[in-house]
Parts: structure tokens; C-alpha cells; sequence
């Protein structure tokens, strides 16, 4: 199975809170992972950004998709 | 500095390639993180989503934000 | 009425659940269609994708905007 | 294997267009399908949506996730 | 035409740069808007957010859908 | 603190309507802004998009991340 996603984290489930129409799940990775980012080349100059650099990820919770075998 | 996002892990640059308009950035994560996803209750039902299950957590690049102080 | 996305499905309303802030609502699609995806040119290498190819569409309900006249 | 998404249609590539760093593809979508929606409560009600209801499904091609077996 | 979504917000084109698959279009604001946002219970926790509350809201271009009549 | 989006608006809080998973967050927009949107350049062209045009940007609150200091 492959996907046409740039992030796929091996990850375990810690707990799951349903809620009436949204549920919100919470996972422990374990591994070190590689990501992959894209944005605007606007962007990319605005953070200077070069290799070595310190970022922090953030990604809302609503673009992360589960996939279980 | 606070986010409305469940989800912020650190992170090295490794690589930019850049484009026209976009550009992809590849990131090395060191350390481990808990991540969290939002999806249907409905879903929930449908993956059977419990705790200690083993998923891939599938992110598309361009949902990944990244930040630098 | 001109939209900046290259998907616009015609569909009927089947159901509604309505929640505390998020609603679900489920939508009888009865006329075929074509549809376009976006990905990382290293997705789509990744992927080996070529004309002709069996592939499922996967998008999360969040990002399915409905439009009403 | 199971996505936690509530939207996966059968589709075939028609067309890939690969760019520098983003490529777009095609698919023909034979196959009727049924399609989910989140929005918000108060959106539910702006649009009065009830069963019944003729709407389109607008989705910006970059929200599209194909998976290959 | 009512759209399932909390923000719509009227602009001007102010220039478009377009590249091989993906192009990038500015825009000028002119009139004050609301604006809404919908993240996890936690978050709003977790920002403290309360009325009065000074914020930025932060949105990735790819996630503004341009619709003209 | 910069961030690897082309849109960062600076808004107040109006309102918190907290529900069991997710909470909608309303904001005043008081200053103009300008604003940027990654399409298609077939979506481009399809919408016919030029200098001094007028359109709505339709943004679903799901995409709007409030960052806090």
C-alpha cells in the first residue's frame, strides 16, 4: 500500500476521547521519524531557511490520518 | 509563543528544494513525540481505534507548518 | 460562480448529525466524475503512477466544502 | 487496511502533470460513491441543509490523498 | 450561493505569479471581517484563549479558496 | 517567531463556544490585511484571475490556527 503522502509515522495509540461527532486520539512515536514540509518559496526565503536549521512542526490535529492494517 | 495545534515537534531542516511557486523541505525528528489526530467518531468506530493499537499516522506535506524562532 | 478548486462534485444530502460545534452530513454522489489530486512530484515517482492506474481517493471530511445555490 | 477518513473512491488516473516540486493528476471516477462532510454546526444551519438537499462538493485537489495498492 | 464554511472574505486581486502547477495570487483586504476558527477543546485550553484575547491567526495559502462571481 | 505561512492576521477574540472535542473561536478583524492563496494554474486560468479583480476568500475555520504570545 502506498500513499501520496511525504509523512507516514509508525505510532501506537495512548487513548481515544469520543466525542459526539469528533473523536480525538492521541499516539506515542517511538521512532525517530524524517517529515517532509511544503510551502510557498515566499515562505521558504521569509524563514531563511537552510540545512542545520532548528524549526518546530506544527501541524493541527484535524490533518493527521490514522491508516491501520 | 502558543499554538492552536496539537501537534508541534522538533525538528532539523535537512534538505530545501525549491521551485517555482512551492518548495519541499525535508526534516530529521530526533526525539520522540506524542502526536494527536481529530477524525470522525464515526472512524473511530470503523478502524476500531483502541489503545495500544499500531497505526501509521499518514500527514500530506503541505498540512506540516513549519516555524523558527 | 467560479471556485479556485479543481473539485466540485454534484450530490444529494442523505443525512445530517448534528453535533455541539461539528456536524456530519452524508451525500448520495449518482453521477460519475472526474477529480484531481495534488501531491509532491516525489509522491507521485513514490507511487509509480501512470495513466490507467487503479488508485482509491482518500480525503477527509473536513476538507469537503458543500456549496448550496 | 483501514483509513481514518470517510471518504475512499474508486478512481483511475487519467493524466499526470508533474512539475518541479507539485504534480497534479486526473482521475475518472466510474463508480457512483457516497461522500462525508464536516463543518460546523452553525454552518449546517447558514445553509439550511436538510435531506434531500441538490449541493456541490467542492474540494481543492491538494486535499485529494491517492493510495495505490 | 451559501458556502459551508465560517469565513468569506471580500478582496482584490493584487497580482498572480504562476508557475508550472501551482500559482500564488496576493490579495488586498480592504473592509474588516470576522473571522472563525475551530480547533480542539484542549487547545483552548492549552492557549488560555477568553474574550479580548489578542491573537494571530495564521493560515497556509494553499488553504484560501478564491471564488469569483 | 516566523512561520512557513503566507497569512498571519492580526485579530482579537469575540467568543469561545467550547464544545466536547472541538471549539468554534469567533475574532474581530480590525486592520486590513493582505492575504495569499495557492491554486491550480488550471484553476488560475479557469477562474480567470487578473489584477483588480474582485472575489471572496472562503476559508473553512477548521484552517485557521490562532497563535498566541
Amino acid at each position: 500500500m502506498r500513499y501520496g503522502a511525504r509523512n507516514a509515522i509508525n505510532a501506537t495509540v495512548k487513548s481515544v476521547k469520543k466525542g459526539d461527532v469528533m473523536s480525538l486520539i492521541k499516539f506515542e512515536v517511538s521512532t525517530p521519524a524524517e517529515m517532509a514540509s511544503v510551502i510557498t518559496t515566499e515562505s521558504v526565503g521569509h524563514l531563511k531557511l537552510k540545512k542545520g536549521d532548528q524549526v518546530q512542526l506544527v501541524v493541527k490535529a484535524i490533518h493527521v490520518l490514522p491508516v491501520k492494517e
